[in-house]
């Protein structure tokens, strides 16, 4: 039973584990992510903490199976060069695959980063009998991983998934990605705090206002934003409900593209509890045509803060 | 090389052909659809006409490789039963497959229509070499069929590609499945009549109001606006224009979450040329993510008239 390493890259951390095949994490460190001149630095710093793990464990690179490496953005498993992307300036073209191939002798498995957390939920989560189901993770973005036939959905070019760019109000608010009215746009840790501060900037009354006195440098998170409508505040309430409704239309959408057998959601906006839930379940119902609204189950990730860690792992455990 | 019967079966006529690997059709007879109590005389005509059919070729049923039997609705392949559908009142129920199996006791392969038709897409229309494509018919409804790695996504309950149910304008109007702002509620055959209707009653000057001399015992058609349109009536200009438009973004939604090589149009509101395509392509380009979009071909299908006799018989042929 040899482990594998997991590597995690992120637009704020890198994330390294070491990790059995039954997904115990025997190890875990993060770095930093350094951006644009300084990614060559995060690269040497990857290297140095996968060979500083394997010390530490009396393991050389031949005792691990391989080595997972998630990232953001439209990765080619098989080239597993990092692709542009606005949370990693300065990665363009590294390419970690062969890098890291080179490095250690080992196989290296690259992709998406919400494709591999939907492998691990097949491998930890949701489990491995079901065959047909959507991952959509709702934090800072919005995106998915698409499992059919029991396969990864990777895409003509790598970018199947992309649920937080479907248009959902034709011509509304603006998304990061330019374009408006996508999912993201309405519904993620983003699209929260940007309405709260618009609402509040327009003279709506909200409890809100004490946020500045919040931790978080005064900057309105998802996050305080929930917590003010767990609170009471009705403005947040009614924040949280719409960001609910209009995930619920793009889900209802996706229902009814590949009628899965289960649509399970993770990231840091599902956490907010309730509120967010039952509005977008409500707008499931509503939504999806009754025959794929009838078999498909919706529900929360189980996978938790390690998330990221499994998914890194499962891309060498699908290949096994 | 046996020839393969092919029945496709529609809300108002049943196609019955004889035809060639190579999709040539050998005979091809037309039944009208009897609904409700009368769907039993249906049954018993189409095995009339497959007999008639062998007869005049000098066939038995063991000369024939199998029967394929396009219906609308979601159709499980294995069990053949036809599904409800508004289409088909009083066909709920009825064992197709097995009818036909003992009849004929050749093999019989049941699935949806717009599902067929993607087969045929891949046997006889875009080529095999292409994996990942999704068919999309657009006329009296709007439906799909969604070809993955070379196979049909079929979905938990069989109705996966029911794109025509996809909302794009959030209590946008009526659908007739009950729900409101559907792709098919703005964009299909019946919603581009509906649209012309609805804004010659709100008095809107158009020359439209002339289609009561036309076929159709008055009854205005997307085929009639279509006319109107390409005869340069501004108002039939700019219902087509916008049944494109949004097609385009339901399109867009597809090809965010499929990442697809092709999109393929086929589905008599297609034929209505460039108005529709035009400001389809517009939204398109506007609503899809760049790295999917760069890489998806948007095509018509070449199908044509045989489309329904190829897509049957395709049934039968990639089960080959």
């Amino acid at each position: 039973m040899k482990p594998i390493i997991g590597i995690d890259i992120g637009g704020t951390k890198i994330s390294i584990c070491l990790a059995k095949k039954d997904g115990a994490i025997l190890e875990k460190k993060e770095l930093p992510t350094r951006l644009r001149a300084d990614a060559k630095t995060s690269i040497k710093e990857i290297i140095d903490t996968v060979n500083l793990i394997l010390f530490q464990h009396r393991l050389s690179p031949n005792d691990i199976v391989g080595i997972g490496v998630s990232v953001p953005g439209a990765v080619s498993p098989e080239k597993g060069v990092i692709p542009e992307s606005p949370n990693l300036p300065g990665w363009k073209g590294v390419r970690i695959k062969d890098i890291l191939r080179k490095k250690f002798r080992r196989p290296v498995f690259v992709n998406n980063d919400a494709n591999a957390s939907a492998l691990a939920e097949k491998l930890f989560g949701i489990g491995g009998k079901v065959e047909n189901f959507v991952y959509v993770t709702v934090s800072t973005g919005i995106g998915s991983g698409i499992i059919l036939s029991g396969k990864l959905l990777n895409g003509a070019s790598f970018s199947a998934g992309e649920i937080g760019h479907t248009t959902i109000i034709p011509g509304g608010p603006q998304c990061n990605c330019g374009k408006r009215g996508c999912l993201e746009a309405l519904s993620s840790g983003t699209a929260i705090a940007a309405q709260a501060k618009r609402m509040m900037e327009a003279g709506k009354f909200s409890e809100l206002g004490s946020y500045k006195a919040k931790p978080g440098n005064g900057r309105l998170s998802a996050e305080i934003v929930a917590d003010a409508a767990r609170e009471g505040d009705p403005l947040a309430v009614q924040i949280m409900r719409n960001a609910g409704h209009f995930l619920g239309i793009g889900l209802a959408n996706v229902i009814n593209i590949l009628n899965p057998e289960i649509v399970v959601l993770g990231g840091g906006v599902m956490k907010a509890g309730d509120l967010v839930w039952k509005s977008m379940e409500q707008a499931i119902k509503r939504e999806a045509w009754p025959g794929p609204l009838k078999v498909c189950k919706i529900m929360r990730s189980k996978l938790g803060e390690h998330c990221g860690d499994l998914g890194a792992i499962s891309l060498v455990l699908m290949e096994q």
